[in-house]
C-alpha cells in the first residue's frame, strides 16, 4: 500500500536506517572502483558509486566524493597526481570490489589486500585494475564543493579506455550486460542485470 | 581481447556513435521520470538517468542538466517554481517513459501524451507519476555550472517521499528489483535487475 512521508519524518529514525534509506531511494547505481596512486607509491582503490556523464565531446565523467571530514585517499590522492582511472565492477569481482571499500590504512594497498592485480599504461599515472572489462583513464580537470553538506563533485577528462573491441556495437553501444556489469542499490545491495533492448528514438 | 584506446581517436567518430559509447561507458544507471509544473499551468515530464545522491543528513539529491544551449523546460519549470518531482521507472511504465523524451512543445503535457496520470499532495506543487512506485517531493537548492561544458548539477532537497510502505527493510533498505525498478545504459539501452544480495560491513 503506497504511504506518504514527509522527509522530516526520517529525521528521528537511526542513524544507519536513514542512511540506508536515503542511499537506496534513488535506485539502481553503477558500481565502479577508483585506482589511485599514492604519493608513497601505493597503489590505491576505492568503491564508488556516483559516476556520471558529464559530456562526449570533448568526454568528461564525474563522481561525488564524500565531504572531507575524514582522510579520503581517492581524492588527496587525485589531488596529488591529477591521474585516476575507473574500473567497471562484474560478477567475477564483485567480492574483491566490496572488500576493498574497507578502511584500510594509508600504507597498505587494496590491491594486495583484496587480490586485485594493478595494470599500468604509458599514457595515465594511476593503476588501472587489470580483472576489471570496462576501464577508463582519467585526468582532473575541476571539482565544486556542494555548500550545502560539504559534498565534492569531481570532474574529469577521458583521456584512456580500455575493453575488449567486440562489446562495441556498430552503433557505439557497449552492452553492460555481456560484460557481466553489476549495479548497487545503497551501500552494500547488488544487482546483475538482465537486457531489455534498445528503444528506437521517440518522436512526438 | 582487450584493446587500449587513447580517447583522441574516437574526436573523429561520427557525433552519435561518439555520444552512445561516452553514454554507455559508465554502465547502469537509474532511470528516473522529473516532473515540473510550467507557468502555464502544465504539468511536464522529462526523463532522467543521472540521479546521485548528496546526503542523508539533510537527504539531499542531484542530477545533470544538460548545457542551456536549447530550451529545456524541466531545468525552466524548477528555477520558476523550486518544486519538482523524481519517479522511478519500473517496467510497466517503461514505454511511456521512453516515449516522454520526445520533444514535445511547452503547450503539449507530456502526461497526456503517453498516458501518464499527474498525482499531487498538500507538500510539493509539481505532479508526481501516479504510476510510478517510488516517488520522492523535492525542492530546488543549489546548482553549480560545470566550466568545461556548460552542464549545471542541480541540487535540491527531499521534502517528500512516496512508496509502499512493505518494501522497506528493517534495516532501511529499499529493494528496487521487486519494484520492477529498471536502469539504463547511456539513453535508450535499458535493463532489468537481478537482486544479487547485501553483503556484509567489510573490515580489513
Amino acid at each position: 500500500m503506497e504511504k506518504i512521508w514527509p522527509a522530516e519524518e526520517f529525521v528521528s529514525k537511526e542513524r544507519y536506517y536513514r542512511r540506508d534509506f536515503f542511499n537506496t531511494l534513488p535506485g539502481v547505481k553503477n558500481l565502479q572502483l577508483i585506482g589511485t596512486q599514492g604519493e608513497n607509491g601505493i597503489a590505491n582503490l576505492g568503491l564508488f558509486n556516483s559516476l556520471v556523464h558529464i559530456g562526449a565531446n570533448p568526454p568528461m565523467l564525474g563522481f561525488i566524493m564524500r565531504p572531507l571530514t575524514v582522510p579520503r585517499q581517492t581524492y588527496e590522492n587525485i589531488k596529488a597526481n591529477r591521474y585516476y582511472t575507473f574500473n567497471q565492477v562484474h560478477r567475477g569481482i564483485l567480492d574483491a570490489a566490496h572488500q576493498a571499500s574497507a578502511k584500510y590504512t594509508k600504507e597498505q594497498s587494496e590491491f594486495e589486500a583484496v587480490g586485485l592485480y594493478p595494470q599500468y599504461t604509458n599514457l595515465v599515472k594511476a593503476p588501472y585494475v587489470a580483472e576489471a572489462k570496462v576501464k577508463i583513464g582519467m585526468e582532473y580537470l575541476e571539482e565544486y564543493e556542494i555548500k550545502a553538506n560539504g559534498t565534492i563533485l569531481v570532474i574529469g577528462k577521458v583521456i584512456e579506455v580500455i575493453l575488449p573491441e567486440e562489446v562495441i556495437s556498430e552503433t557505439g553501444h557497449i552492452d553492460t550486460a555481456v560484460l557481466d556489469g553489476v549495479g548497487v542499490a545503497g551501500l552494500d545491495a547488488y544487482y546483475g542485470l538482465e537486457y531489455l533492448g534498445k528503444k528506437a528514438y521517440p518522436r512526438p
